[in-house]
Formats: structure tokens, sequence, C-alpha cells
């Protein structure tokens, strides 16, 4: 009975009798209560299918591991997702948001105690724009899972991310999202940089430290080592895609406005677009370049224009964004050899997709920001990829020459599942 | 110590005890801003949960195919979505929105341009309603891939897919939601036609242009190939109903007074009780007839009862959308075996489901609908039939006479994956 | 642009510039027209996600059986959910709500048949309600499904499904949610007792009288039957702890007020939480005692967490969430071998994580919640249980006289999947 066109400008005064609409009237806005459920729904449906993004992160992993090595990589994601939830609340939130305007580092403040004392003093729930900043530092330790899967061990590897998650990424998030010393003249709208790059780069410095896997590069040859299903990694990419509708959307941080909620809308829809640029630019460029389309480099094409856009994802025309993500698909493609050049393995080609293009999308910005710079843009990039870099690979290098970070060769040419678990992911499909 | 009857209608005054609600006056609305807001923020659930459906309809088909085709299928989904979201961005939606009312087909315009310049205009943003509709258009081409699966190439596929949706869905979906020439005589609340039947007409006539599988009929014999990984097929059809509440609730197309959030309700419970309903008949059907519940049909069922309500999902009683949902469930059952005699080769059952049961839907639609006419709702279904299947069979031809639709016969056999993407989706489980 | 920190406290007046907040003002209520909508809107986006809870089991079961029997616990999983949609509708939501205040069992009344007759009365869309109710009913049955799969026959399973789902859970409900008579004495906010430990009584009288898996316990030795795929039953975990959001979230029940969104969002924190720690319990436990980590125990003592948190969500502060979560990862990882030594056997290890750790939990609540006693909780754990438990044991017996719950020893040895379904879940990856 309803037509889709029954909300189009004619017939709105009939559908909407009880709402008069004047045209050279403000509307009327929404009440206080109003604004605060709606900043709080913001936040916590967006959280939602951004917690969601830790499923998608492991499916993806689980998929592009070898079967015997599968089960460990889930226990990882699981197990950091865990421990990210527990330092944010030990340390990292307060990190973020306790640093003086214009600051480098936060006091110390363990456990965070929300402050619902007086909600309507900031127009949310405190707990949740704490939900919604909890699922974005699990998100970057997500990153370095894939990169150093199959070799590294457990335990090392856990007390990482709870370093990266309490300490790494909320100092520097801090300087931004938190009002400090970079705040002035870099953008980064949901996180280009200061998650994704963030990830990026601590993955990086583990992938160095660790070396690659046994046999990956031998005798100046690449060996492919391909993933155990397709399908699940597959999935995991529709499931990051999906969960990147609330990465972005929500870090508008505010919906109960006309202004807001539009500007949510508008990020959907260029969010969708860079990921659509990606996976065609992937899918061209891997078809011309190898006569055959790889799915995996089409998957994180998909990623890699996500994240492109993650750094601004609400000023850009629609054309724009294509093109931002479509760079990132390009981007990904070709640095997924450069690296193996480099002999720096990647397992899932984490490194590309989130801190190639997580550079790229931050320091395009300035193409649909007026009032950003391209060396301010630069100016964060390096000043966060040094500070990321540097203290990542200290920890890595210290965990090394303590407990060692790396399974011994029996274990990896094992898998590290029976090593670590005792167990198979698929015990009765592998004859292993 | 709430408890769970804390809203029953006695304690209502104590428990809003701000709302004073007068039951013999009308309830405040809510003020513009809200309704703008509630408008917008159903567009983006509803459609993020839809977009999801995109991965819904990718494991349901990478689980019914055989291993050596799994990472095609996942590859044709990822980039079937990404295509259709360019398209609609292109030239689709404005196809859709830009026919004069009464019209067949609108002007030429290129470049979908938002619109939120007078976004109080509308009571929404154009932007979530651009994000709803084109992940609707992304429907009609996933069910497209399932039935052609195995044995259509890559970049035939596609481009046919660029054309369902920048033009085919676009032209036929203007005749109704866009007010065309079809709109006063028909109706089809979420799509059992325009998206479904308009899906399954598209693979209908791909089905016929491509041919069997080899081996599927041979010596007047069926073969059945059974799928790779059921598992994956159930979560799909999991994730495909938990989008239909999206798809069929977010049709609603408002949110912000009482009675379109009380429809919205209606909406979900009608839908889940027809996936009930198909799901029910199909498992007793199976058993009946083969003395073995059929799990594929099952899921099959579920589908084919969401598809079959989603024509009229809000005025029905529900034991009427069970009934409704039941049938769906009769019909994917007897159709299977029936499109096999007729070696139309359907790897997914996508055309007993998505057409057969959105022609059903459309047409019991008068049931519970007193405005609607049988003669109206079969002059629609047979209108966008009719176009729909023969624009569809000339592209496909056009298709195979030019660049050719078919993997050679020794692709096939050796499984798409292989001959197009040069690697397997599971190269540690099969023996291929 | 925006800051992550553009809504604090000082810059709240200038971003939200339409809306004065004077701090020393009751800030203005939402409009009733509002209430309504924003409690809708909870019941349907948790309906959602607790829905997907039952793609969550599903994958969860399907990851831990053996791979002949995959598709049958598939089968059942879609099956359970469509049968307690159905018996929701026919008798179970108005044995919940029918019941007198005070008393013990509603009278008979079929066909649930809605009210939105005067929907303002109450504050919400009846059917967002029922629909939220009826997801939790069949999480209850799905439960039940993972303990006795691979060896109960199909039909039987779904009899007592049916039961379960229209009778045994909605009197016990009724109880205290209908406001009956254990409502005054006994809180359990979104049914660690009321749901969790329902499903797992039911499923402890289940598997006593189906006995173990052949070859499970013999000469006094356990055997393990490891899981067919682990990665799904991670996958599987992550769902269920997504779907937990709107679990308990939604158990608030209301979402229109300041003081309502705010306790929406102190439950998201303490429900992930409370996931956390039973995570890092049962990783560190299973580390400590089997020298290995078990990924099997840890996705466990996640929904152990969650299970233990669901009783009060609302009022511990984060670090009891963690440590009554933590608590619940402890439980599961102690009762799996104890049930073992019982020689009960519960293939997923669900009667740990959701009857034991749903008693903890409710037990537990006297903690933070001062208006409730030990005493209180423990007659709602006793009265329930007995119920519970006796009354599904006699069904099952009377299920096991008449038509037989188990499947003969041939079937069990082959694999339910083609004995009941004749094919295979996996059919090109396992040599069966």
């Amino acid at each position: 009975m309803k037509k889709k066109t029954a909300l189009a400008a004619a017939s709105f005064a009939a559908v909407f009798s009880t709402v008069a609409i004047a045209q050279d009237a403000a509307p009327a806005p929404a009440t206080d209560t109003s604004v605060f459920v709606f900043n709080t729904v913001l936040f916590l449906m967006s959280g939602m299918v951004v917690m969601f993004m830790a499923a998608g992160f492991c499916m993806l992993e689980a998929g592009l591991v070898r079967a015997k090595n599968a089960a460990t990589i889930c226990l990882k994601n699981i197990a950091l997702f865990s421990v990210a939830g527990l330092m944010v609340y030990l340390i990292g939130y307060q990190l973020i948001y306790g640093v003086a305007e214009g600051g480098f580092i936060a006091p110390l403040d363990f456990f965070w105690k929300g402050d619902d004392s007086d909600p309507t003093g900031v127009g949310y729930s405190a707990s949740s724009d704490w939900y919604f900043q909890m699922v974005f530092v699990a998100t970057a330790a997500s990153i370095v899972s894939g990169t150093l899967a199959e070799r590294i061990k457990l335990f090392p590897f856990l007390i990482f991310v709870a370093l990266l998650t309490g300490i790494i990424y909320p100092i520097q998030a801090s300087w931004v999202w938190g009002a400090g010393w970079l705040d002035a003249r870099f953008d980064d709208f949901a996180g280009s940089t200061l998650v994704h790059s963030t990830g990026g780069w601590a993955a990086l410095a583990g992938a160095i430290v660790l070396g690659a896997r046994e046999g990956k590069y031998v005798g100046g040859k690449v060996t492919p080592f391909p993933g155990s299903s397709l399908p699940l990694a597959t999935l995991g990419t529709f499931i990051l895609w999906l969960g990147w509708f609330g990465f972005n959307g929500g870090s508008q941080l505010a919906l109960g406005t006309i202004e807001d909620a539009a500007s949510v809308a508008d990020i959907f829809v260029n969010t969708n677009m860079a990921a659509c640029g990606g996976v065609v630019t992937a899918l061209i460029l891997t078809q011309v370049l190898y006569k055959k389309v790889d799915l995996t480099i089409v998957l994180n094409g998909a990623i890699g224009g996500l994240v492109s856009i993650t750094a601004e994802p609400l000023q850009p025309e629609i054309w724009q964004a294509i093109l931002i993500g479509g760079v990132g698909g390009v981007i990904v493609t070709l640095a997924v050899p450069l690296l193996d050049k480099l002999k720096i393995d990647d397992v899932v080609g984490a490194i590309p997709a989130h801190l190639f293009c997580g550079i790229w999308g931050t320091l395009i910005v300035p193409l649909s920001n007026s009032g950003v710079t391209f060396i301010g843009q630069l100016t964060g990039v390096v000043a966060i990829g040094v500070f990321v870099f540097v203290v990542s690979l200290a920890i890595w290098y210290l965990l090394k020459f303590t407990m060692g970070v790396r399974a011994s060769a029996d274990d990896e040419r094992a898998g590290l599942d029976k090593a670590e678990l005792g167990l198979e992911a698929y015990p009765e499909f592998t004859s292993g």
C-alpha cells in the first residue's frame, strides 16, 4: 500500500500531519532527553557492530592461515578482545581523555569510574562512550594478530596486546581525540591513523622482530601459503564492512540533530562507496597484472578502501569517496608483493590494508577539507608512526630477549594448534 | 529488580512519571527533529542488516556449491555488491525516482547528487534513503549469482549485474515505488515481485542461456551435486532471516509516530512467523515425500516463507502470515524437483524461493488488503516478469554471442576456483 | 574535524546550541511519542541480535560436533527456532503474562492476539515486546540442542522443544516476569535462571535419559570427541557475545528517559566485562591445569561469564562484573571434567555454561543489590530448578518409552546426517 516514495517532499505534510514543518522556520529541536537518548543509541548501536568486527577479523584471519594454525588464531582473537576490554578499563580510557589540552600524556589514573552522576552535562551516557571507545581499541589489536599469525607464541602476544591497548594506543589517541598536542593541526575523523595505522605499525614492528615463517622466503623465491578457508575469509570481510558503518558513522558522536543524523547517513554512503571502489580496483588490477583475479587481494581491497575513507568519511563527495577507496585497492594490490620483496611476512595482508591505506587516507583529507593541511596531516602520520613503531619495536625486542616471542621450529612445522592448544581446528578434514 | 512486566499498562504512569498520557487525549507527537532522526535511523539500521544479507547470500551459496567453486562464488558475491553500489550511484537511483507520475521510464540522469540542502522538507536524510534502496538493489543481484554458480564466467556475470542493478531493476521499480504506471493498481510492500521475482526472472533467463552443469542431467537422470558445507549454508540462511527484519521493517519508511513504530513491530512479527511457517512445512513435507528431512530444502523453506510475506508483511493477521509463509515452504519443496524435470539447473534453489514464492506472495495480498485486487496484482507480476525476463534473456544471449558466458568444459571440470582465480577455496581439505 | 571529545562537558552547550540544558533544572523529557518509539526500538533492535544468537548457537554447536552430525545439528537449530516462534504464538506468551499476580499458572488462552488498539497505554508496541520475549524463549531451546547432539532423534527432540517453549519455560517465567508467586522474593534481571538455567535443566534431564554417546565413557576412561570446526565454534561464540548486548540491554525494557538510556549503556559495559573476565580466567586456568590453553573451554568461559552477569547486569560496579564473569569462567573450566566424571555427556559444555553459571549469577545478585536476599534467590533457583528438571525428565521418559529418543547404534556410528538427513555436512572433506 505504502509506496517507497510516500515520504517524498510533496506528501510530507500529509504523512506527518501532526508535525507542522514550515520550510522557512527552523524545525523544532529534539528535547534534551531525546538528544541524550539518540546520542547514546548511536554509541551503543555503532559499538555493537564495531564489536562484531572482532569476529570479522577472526574469520578473516582463520580463513587466511593454514589449517594447522586456525584454532590458535581464533583463540588469539577472542583473547585479545578480552584483554583489550580489561586494559581500557584498567588504564586506557583515562590515558586517552585525561590528557591536558595540548598535552603529551595524561597522569596515571587506574580503574575507570564512569560518570553518570550528571549525565545531562555531556548529552550522552558516559558508559556508551566508553563502550564505543573500547571496541575501537580492540580493533587495533585485531590488526596485529593477523600479521603475526602462524609463528608467534600466545602469551608474549597477549602481553603485547595488553601494552598496546592499555598504553600505546591510548597515548597517541590522546594527542588528537583527547585534545592533546596534535589536535590543533591534525585531522583523523574515525581513525585511519589513530586506529588502523597504529595497529599496522605495531604489526610491522612485530613482523620485523619475529621474522618470516619458515619456508616463506627461500632461495630468493616467495612461497605462497594458501589460506585454509576462503569462504570464512570472505565472511570476515563482509562482517568488517558491516562493522565499518558503525566505526565511521558512530564517530560522528552525535545523532540528536537533523544535521548530525544527516551526517551519519552521508558517512554510511561514503564508507560503502569507498569499499566498492577498493573492491573494483583490486579486482581489475589483479586481473591485469596476474591474468587471474585474486580473491584474497580483492578482500583486502575492500578493507583498504574502508581504511582509506576512515580519516574523513563525511566531507568527500561520493565520487571522491569512490576514488579514495579505489586508490586504497590499488595500494593493497601493489604493496602485497612489495612486502614480500622486503621479506616482511604479513600473513593476512594487514600492513598494506591498515597501515599503508591508513597513511593514504590521512594524507588525502585536505582534498575535501579546506581547513586541513597536508603538512599537518603529515606531522600526525609521522609523529604517531614513529611513536607507535619505536615503542612497539622496543617491546617486541624486550619480549624476544626475555620470554621469547617465536614458536620453536618444530612447533611451527607441526602447527601452533597442536603445540599451543593440543588440538586441531579441523581434526577430520586434514591429514596432518 | 525490574520485572518484565514493569511497563504494563497499570504501572505506566508511575514509570514514565514525567510523561503524562491522558488516555482520551492524543499523545504528544515527536518534534520535527526527532521524527527526522527516527526515520533516518530506521533507514540506516535496516539498511545495515540488509547489507549483511550480502554476506548471507554469500555463505548460503558458498555452502551449496562444490568446494572447487566456493572461492569463485565468494568473489562474485563481494564483487556484485560493489558493482551494485556503483551502478545505483551512477544511474540506478535516478531511474527509480526520476520517473514521472504514471510514467514508464525516467530521463537519463547520471551520478546521484544527494540532497541534504533542505532535509526537513522530506523528513529523513536523503543519504539514508539512498543507502536503504542501494542494498535492496544488491539483493536482487545476489539471487542471480546462486542460480548460475559453478559454470558462469566472472566478467560476463559482472556485466550482467551492472545492467541488472543499473537499469533493469531500477526501471521496473520505478513503475511502482517511483510512482510510475503500475503504482495505482499494484501493491508490493517490500518487494516480493520488485526485488525477489526480479532477481529470480533474471536468474531463470541466465539458467536457460547457460544450460545445466555438466553431468547434472544425463540419460534422463538427475545427479545431485551435494553442497560443500551445509553449516555455512545454514549460517547464510540465518543471516538472511536476520536481514529480512530490516528488509521488511525498514520498508515502512517511517518510525517517528506511534503508528509507524507499531507497524514496524507488527512487520517484524509477521516476517518471523512466515519464516517459521516455511521451515515447518518444508520439514514435514520433505519427511513425508522422501522419508528424510532435507536440510537444504528446509533452508530454502525459510527463505521461501520470507519472500512470500514480503509483498505484504504488515496487514496479515499472524495466523495468515504463518499460512502465507507455510505455503512458501510447500512451493519450494515441490518446485525443486519440478525445475529438475525441466532441466533448469538452479544450483542453490533460488528460483523456487525467490521467483515462485515472490509470485505467490504478491498474488495473495488481496487476502489481507481489501483495497488490492487479484487482477491488479497479476498485472504487476506479469508486466514485471515479462519485462525483466525478456530484457535479461536478450542480454544473456548478447553476452553469450559476444564474449561467451560459460566456462569451458575443462574449467568447469577443474572447478572455477582454479580456472578463474588460480587457487582453491579449501586447499587442505579436498584432494583435488 | 570533529574530535572525539567534541561532546565533552565544556563544549556541550556550544554543540547543542538549540538545546538549553540548565544544570540545575531537570532536562526536558521526551514527548509521549518519542518515548513510545524509543522503547519499541529497544525491543526490536535488541530482539534482532538475540534472534541472531540462534545462529550463534548453531555455529557453536556445528563446530563442536563431529562432521558426521553437523548438518543435523544445523537442522535442529533452525527448526527449534521455528517451533519456538509458533509455540510462543500458540500459547507461550499468554502463559507468561496471563498469570494472576502472585499466581502459579495462567488460564489457557490460545493464539496471541496482539494489542495495538491502545498502544499509548503501555508506552511501547505490543508486537515489539512479543518479538523480544519470543527470541528469549528460543534461546532456552538452543541450549538443549547442544547438550543432546550426536545421538538424539530429530522428531522427539522437536516435540520436547515444543513443550519446553510452549509450556515449561512460560510457566516458570510467569512466576517472576509475569508477576507470579516468586516475583516478590526473587530477582533475575535478564534470565540467568529463567532462561539459561531453564535451558540447562532441560538439557541435563535429557542427557540423563539419553545416556552418553557410544564410546564416550569406556572402561573408566573419557574419550574426547574433538569438534569438527573450531573456527565455526568461535564464530558462534562471538555472535552470542554480540547478541548478549541485546539480551541484557533490552531487558531494561525502556529507553525513553535519560535514566533508562544510561542504564542500558551501563548494562552493555558490565555485560562485556563479565565476558572478558570469563575468557581470561578460563584461559589462565586451563593453562595452569593442563599446560595447554583449551580453546573450547575458553569459548565456554566467555559464555559462562555472560550467563553469570545476566541475573543482574545493571547494578554491579565494573570490577564486580569482571569478578562475577571471571568466576563463571572458573566454574566452566572445573565443571567440564566433573560432568565427565558423572558420565553426563554434554557435547558442547552447555550445562556448565548455562546451568551452573546461571545458578552462580543468580545467587550472587545480593552482592550488588541491597534489596535482594540470598534466601530469596535460592528459593527461585530451587523452585525453578525442581520444576523444570522434574517436568523435563518426565517428558523425556515419556518420549523414550513411546517413540524413543535415541538414534540406533548403527545410526549413531554412521552419523545422524546420513541417518536422519541422508546427506553429509561436508561431503568432500571427510572420508566417511
